[in-house]
């Protein structure tokens, strides 16, 4: 496998040359006090070294190794604990923290590509800070001062770690029927009790406590969703000294057996009378949980992200060392046996396609991180418009960024032929880590759900016009006869969009199902049209710089191969959201 | 996971109703002799029942256990060798074989379906008894009345099994460059040596005797293609008197650790002035090899349907089983906490595309496997064209039912969500094992340039016209209102095909990139216009008895799907064809 090599030209690029990162910075008051170019500059390179040198040479032996478990205790894989330890160490379990609690308060626009580098590394590795991350947001929003100061300090410096605790055998995706209970005792907290299954990063051995994020009900809670609370529920209690206390009524049943992250644990949580501490109000715990979700979501993409950039680096390293056959235009490499299969038109397609998409989404993450900067610190119409955008595209980052993620790991996977389906070469590692990323955190068929049903029926497209709006505008500001070549199918693309929500909005007036029956097939028409968006705007930053320097060279090409060979997709995606419920249901179950 | 049930109905509507095999098989004097409705219906029965019983329940433990190495010596998974005892003894490895030789002469037709049934079951298991049937075909086509008395007939008996010894370290897809070297003794028999890679089924304990088809080269060969010679190395060599005599140069290096078909062993095999046997004539090895490929590639294609359909129905029986939320039309089951997840609309898109697509595959094999008997049985025109057909849809068989099988595979884990990564269920075994059909056996790249360049650019369109002009016919000949929204659809496919194979045939008279670079998309183009025809074929086939008969109206049913929902890909597809190899050209090797 390829060494994992970070692309931090492009990740500058996006952020600078195509996001204006440090004009946006200066402009908001609570960035500008604690991000500048320079520091964000020198957080990448830093985090950089971090993710090859400590987390990607993980990857490997922790796939081979796996997690252990052993009468309720969880080992983690070799290595795992020194490097949690190296990467806690250099500040890193605080860099998107609230300032107010030890953490280092950078924006989702910095801290999304440095969740780029750990998935791209490991994801198993990145699964333990990123649900810390996580559980920390949750608690900074909802929680009590006094659970912020407890908790909230220690998660922040990665002494200990935070997990989600949801799904229940008989309730994924449907958290209305869970069945923990939550009963108030005399000392103002409560006594959870309940099994909890598939959680990742439940019990391990990187830190010396966990705090679990447990939703739950009270005894005289509503029906449904509308009667569920959250509880922290750490493994160790906390003693009035801060010091750690006796363990909690937690413990860890067993762990999963996997496709691949092996060296995530993923685990039965049991929780018999546990002490818990409510945060937020009762019965509202669904909306505190969501705000972690919101960010989770985007984190969960970017895995799909990290994945498809070490593939395309592995395949490609593969593509330019590997000779077989020759060039279809004559011999390329006369003094070798065959030419490299890099001559090959079908091996080109396979790298360009995971190169303009890896391009693509990582500029779309970066976008969407904007949005939720902008919806956390923005005042106004800005802040208010970053809001629309946070909703609309989250569930569209979570599940097109993951699709895509697979596409690309199996694509590099069939660069190496037989190779990549040999374990020694760590590539079909890398399809069977990113597998999940479609189906946790919310399967992608949810997302596309979310999409079409919460974020654009709901309000009757108003979100989505906000996005087409933005597009149209740029596309009106952008006259350059340069730019023609990306403006003209950027512009057929936002207008089938608008024509084709309007036409799904229509026929649900009709028939409910046919939200549900457009909802996959729209969301990825949203997917490749908004990365047709973001390939102008590069394609812009690039074109009066690429005869001089091979990067922007390089840029303006992949962006004629997006436009000419991946944003085509979103016609018959298009033609087939709208081929009509009817088909899905006229076939009764007793037929299938 | 659901217990795996022979689509035995289906298997009987393809073969009898939609392609009147009956008649077809008493209008050929060779088969008649052989097959007839009486006896397909008691061999399908037959092998259903050790598909189902003897073969699906060795699939979980042979994926986690695997087949072992130690010293040279390879021990296949618990259950292997039994099952392969039974399944030799019911007769099951001459099924296909030629009767001079102690086969069963049956047509190709059926013995499809028992491949599929096969791999259904467990693909692992399916190639030990498929490359023997693959080598046995080489064999029975060039070799020497005394090869063929003295090893197909064991090998048709199932006291022996054979392998393919293709790929070497640094030659996979290019078989020019091998080194393994064959030279003349005194014998006249020839000293083999050389190191291969990949050989599935290369070593094993199954059989008393392994017989090796290997690829080598004489000292003074020409160099490339044109100097390859095929062998016969038997593992034990053979005495006069027909009892195995001692052991050959031939040993087992090491066996591969993969992603999948954890039980199928993979293997170096070493041979160190091995005794071989020409197959053919010297020099002409290849052709001699290929006789085996155009069987071995559709059976890799029918690995992709087998594992579709065990996809299918696991994920039909978790739907059927699993509540999650509520219908977006209402309530469906009030006693119950939630209803089925068979009510969203989402994942009744993902098991009718499953369904639609695995049936229209299983036609599609069928007919295939009809053109390569007619290829072998007929006389004349109808020969001819058989040969054409053959030609032309063994790269689409082994292309397209595979990329199927993985979409099939992935979309009924999808299903399962969270459940579908967990290695108990078994379902995600499935995308395991089925990735690697995607890869051996020539990548699917290799097979779309197969198609588009030796199929259809060499002969200038005159296969592809063929197939075109029968379903030109078939339309023509159809004229029914009913069948008018099946028909309407199938003739813009056909008018399409035609003019985007005329488009890059045009397209490549000026640069011979253009095959390359159109080739994948143009292979699924293909293969979704042909669906298409087999979907109308088998609507047509069911009309008349929807009404009465519940099968025939699901059939029915799923046709709508198909044209509805699959056959819209094929814009997209014929876009991207022909979007230009210069945008995977012009961007030089150093800017990826």
């Amino acid at each position: 496998m390829a060494e994992y090599k970070v692309p931090l030209r492009d990740m500058n690029f996006v952020l600078f040359d195509v996001f204006k990162a440090e004009q946006l910075w200066q402009d908001i008051p609570a960035l500008a006090e604690s991000v500048d170019k320079e520091t964000a500059d020198a957080i990448l390179q830093e985090c950089a070294k971090i993710a090859e040198q400590v987390i990607a040479p993980l990857s490997r032996e922790g796939d081979e190794v796996g997690v252990s478990f052993d009468n309720g205790v969880v080992t983690t894989a070799p290595g795992y604990k020194e490097a949690f330890k190296t990467y806690a160490e250099g500040g890193w379990t605080a860099l998107g923290g609230d300032p107010e609690y030890g953490g280092m308060g950078m924006p989702k626009m910095l801290t999304a590509l440095h969740e780029e580098m750990l998935c791209a590394g490991d994801i198993s590795f990145s699964l333990y800070p990123g649900l810390t991350a996580g559980a920390g947001l949750s608690l900074v929003k909802h929680g009590s001062e006094e659970l912020k100061q407890r908790y909230l300090t220690r998660m922040y410096s990665g002494e200990w770690a935070g997990s989600m605790c949801l799904t229940e055998a008989h309730a994924g995706t449907d958290l209305g029927i869970i069945r923990t209970k939550a009963v108030a005792n005399d000392s103002g907290s409560y006594n959870i009790t309940g099994s909890k299954i598939f959680i990742t990063g439940g019990e391990h051995d990187l830190t010396e406590n966990i705090v679990h994020l447990v939703l739950a009900k009270l005894p005289d809670a509503p029906a449904g969703a509308r009667g569920i609370s959250l509880f922290v529920v750490p493994k160790f209690k906390v003693n009035e000294d801060e010091s750690l206390g006796e363990a909690n009524n937690v413990t860890c049943g067993s762990i999963e057996h996997k496709m691949g992250i092996h060296a995530s644990s993923t685990c039965v949580i049991n929780f018999d009378g546990a002490e818990g501490y409510l945060v937020g109000e009762i019965n509202k715990g669904l909306a505190c949980m969501f705000t972690m979700m919101n960010y989770e979501r985007i984190g969960v993409g970017i895995q799909g992200l990290g994945a498809g950039e070490r593939s395309y680096q592995n395949a490609l390293e593969y593509a330019k060392d590997r000779i077989q056959g020759r060039s279809a235009t004559g011999v390329k490499n006369p003094d070798k046996a065959a030419d490299s299969i890099m001559v090959h038109a079908d091996v080109r397609r396979m790298l360009l396609n995971m190169k303009a998409l890896n391009e693509g989404n990582r500029a779309l993450a970066t976008y969407i991180s904007m949005q939720l900067d902008l919806s956390k610190y923005a005042t106004g119409e800005v802040q208010q418009k970053g809001d629309a955008l946070t909703a609309l595209m989250t569930p569209l980052a979570k599940a097109f960024f993951t699709d895509i993620g697979l596409e690309n790991t199996i694509a590099g996977q069939q660069v190496f032929g037989g190779h990549g389906f040999i374990r020694e070469w760590g590539q079909e590692q890398l399809v069977r880590d990113t597998r999940i990323a479609q189906i946790y955190e919310g399967t992608n068929g949810i997302q596309a759900m979310d999409l079409i049903g919460r974020k654009v029926a709901a309000n009757k497209g108003q979100f989505m016009n906000i996005f087409v709006e933005e597009v149209r505008e740029y596309i009106s500001a952008t006259s350059s006869a340069e730019m023609a070549e990306f403006i003209a199918p950027l512009t057929a693309a936002i207008d089938d969009l608008e024509t084709l929500t309007a036409g799904i909005l229509a026929a649900a007036a009709n028939d409910q199902n046919e939200l549900g029956s457009a909802a996959t097939d729209y969301l990825h028409v949203f997917g490749y049209t908004a990365l047709a968006y973001m390939w102008a705007k590069m394609a812009e930053a690039s074109l009066d710089k690429a005869d001089s320097d091979d990067f922007y060279k390089s840029k303006v090409l992949t962006a004629r191969h997006y436009f000419a060979r991946l944003l085509p997709r979103r016609i018959s995606l298009a033609a087939t959201a709208l081929s009509g419920a009817e088909h899905l249901y006229n076939i009764e179950d007793d037929l299938f």
